[in-house]
């Protein structure tokens, strides 16, 4: 074991910093995974340089990045999606719609290539629910009418961002003129993708069971599901899209099923010890040294876009029912999340987006996720406190979609 | 994401040839654990070279060392050594003099290195009770008195068997005149070490409790005892122990918090995850070009010697009781497991030890751990079946000390 020092050392330093500055910002009110990409930019290798990831750190980072969207599927039944009904997903689509039109045309004007203002309007796109439903779930309004919408707008939102995610991915890295024929070639993929893990895989899951709960392997469930999560990250990558989007729809396709294997429980404790690392490497890639003036005008102009945005394009939708109920859902959809992070991470990674890009990016996330609470504590300061039954039909461990972004 | 392909591929593609062979081995009444080590036999770099493990892929495997070693400490609670009594201690103390002088006179006697014979008697020692935890609970046979003894002894085991493995990398990673003298130092080091974890530790633990449950952080028990897990096996391999000694006594100070804080089931989740890819890796490490003529004779004569002097070893201290049970109890000490493998392993990275003996100790392992399971259905036979109330006070979800090795 002599010869994984330096790893080790980089395995405890980086936990513990990630997690301390994670303390740090829950005890002051902000998200603590803020805190964990603080870490990563104060003593990564573009801050103080006390630490300098290897590979085999950024390998685990990448595995942390899979099982967080493994685990916000597993919290995504299929069957939810039947009862949110069409509001929320009016929500969602004018949600996604509305932010990457705004963000592809201010980098485009900003003079970025259109491979990077595709993938900066991509990350602008999705909603993290994980702050907001935290935020409600303090306030005890998670049963309310607006909450309920914003949470099913917020499943939506996972999947068609993944899509988004796929097609994106798909698009940049092709050249010349089969591109736009590549381009369908991926939208008909993800679309596909998503469609048979939304109806037809859960399907199957349901038709394994017997013989998964028959099989000897110890916690032949978790096992099953794990090896399906790598095979359909590996599989997704390997045609071209994300592994996370792999991920994500293994996850949903174990959804269902996960309270009775309390698979989300478990998925949740390889989470607590990998998702560290993923976020502190997210900040440890943030070059500092592009934060010159017009970097932080971007970063501004940006943040404020994705904030405005995102809630006129959520707050359209359900402006028959008054203009307070708008406002709440709109400001329930501003944080951004894990999801907008990957996909700046997966740009970054295809060469496709430069350091300032990525930038703007990390800026716009931490910008939308710090001010949403109190928007949002704003504008539900009226609503009555209704007694929470159970958020969807989650594993009780797992208790809400805050779980990733606490 | 897609310059993770390969190692994508990797992940998924050992973990479910791992998964894969471990069933098979259940279902024919054989340790999965022993099947997941052939899957890195066969389909390793040495047999079909399916798949050569990159750096990161044993970086995970390292990682799951780790944990395995963490679970172990945490399901072995201080307080059962004052309960266990004499008897196991005796046990224990004879089952691992008796395996190190018969390996380390035969490893001289047949022209190894002294450093190789350390190591190779060092790996002889270990018990790995899961499996006798397993049958004899099967048998429901779990609360009888010789059970008791094996379980109290196995205890005991692991501990003697740390700080002999902590004394054996210290002593071969130092040469010339000072070997002696350094052979003091960490023994010292060890025995301390061991029993600052086993007194004071605990103490630490019970005190910290109200600030731990007053954090912020979610789960911050499992953050904690993580972040305690990594430092100390960063500092076990600095000062020249094995990473996997701090680990395991990590978990022995948390063994007492480990149904409170429910740390057995989800350090059990994480290592379901990363445990196949140490096995995988042990078994992918094995060259098996050494397996000439020589080289099984050799593997033969130190698994009978494996066999004979731990069931010697761990039945006289208890002759008083009857043959009988002197064969039941030498009997349940005689599969060797993880610890083996690991004092292996670190000899092997530490470059005192050849493949050769590295191939040894696999076999050894292989053939004592199959064996076993005949025997003690075997000697248990007459025995009368005890309603299973509980083993010892770890977490009700972990059951039993065979949680590792099934």
């Amino acid at each position: 074991m002599h010869s994984s020092d330096p790893f080790l050392f980089q395995l405890f330093f980086i936990f513990v910093w990630a997690k301390l500055c994670g303390e740090v910002f829950e005890r002051l009110g902000m998200p603590a995974v803020l805190g964990e990409i603080l870490a990563g930019i104060i003593i990564g290798p573009y801050g103080a340089r006390l630490v300098v990831p290897s590979d085999s750190i950024y390998a685990i980072a990448g595995i942390g990045a899979i099982f967080l969207l493994f685990t916000i599927g597993l919290e995504t039944p299929p069957k939810d999606l039947i009862q949110v009904g069409k509001t929320s997903l009016y929500v969602a689509l004018a949600g996604i719609t509305v932010p990457f039109v705004f963000g592809f045309s201010y980098m485009l004007l900003a003079e970025h290539t259109p491979s990077e203002a595709t993938f900066v309007a991509a990350a602008m796109v999705a909603t993290s629910v994980g702050i907001t439903a935290r935020v409600l779930d303090d306030l005890k309004l998670l049963q309310t009418r607006p909450a309920r919408i914003i949470l099913g707008a917020a499943v939506f939102d996972d999947i068609l961002g993944m899509i988004l995610l796929g097609v994106v991915v798909g698009l940049v890295t092709t050249e010349g003129a089969t591109k736009w024929v590549q381009l369908v070639v991926t939208a008909v993929e993800a679309v596909g993708f998503a469609l048979v893990m939304l109806f037809y895989a859960p399907r199957v899951v349901r038709r394994m069971e017997p013989g998964v709960e028959r099989m000897s392997t110890r916690d032949a469930p978790l096992v099953i599901a794990l090896a399906i999560c790598l095979g359909l990250s590996f599989a997704a990558a390997k045609i071209g899209m994300a592994a996370i989007i792999g991920a994500f729809f293994a996850g949903l396709a174990f959804a269902e099923y996960s309270p009775r294997w309390r698979l989300g429980s478990k998925a949740l404790a390889i989470n607590e010890f990998l998702a560290p690392f993923f976020f502190f490497s997210m900040g440890a890639r943030l070059n500092i040294n592009v934060f010159d003036r017009r970097f932080v005008i971007s970063a501004i102009v940006i943040s404020i876009l994705a904030f405005i945005s995102k809630v006129v394009g959520c707050g359209l939708p359900v402006i028959n029912l008054g203009w307070r109920t708008a406002a709440k859902v709109g400001f329930g959809m501003v944080p951004r999340g894990e999801v907008g992070l990957i996909v700046a991470l997966a740009g970054l990674q295809a060469g496709v987006i430069s350091e300032r890009a990525y930038g703007l990016v990390i800026f716009m996330t931490g910008a939308t996720t710090l001010v949403a609470p109190f928007l949002i504590k704003l504008a539900f300061r009226q609503e009555e406190p209704v007694p929470l039954i159970t958020v969807g039909d989650t594993d009780s461990e797992d208790s809400n979609r805050s779980a990733h972004m606490r």
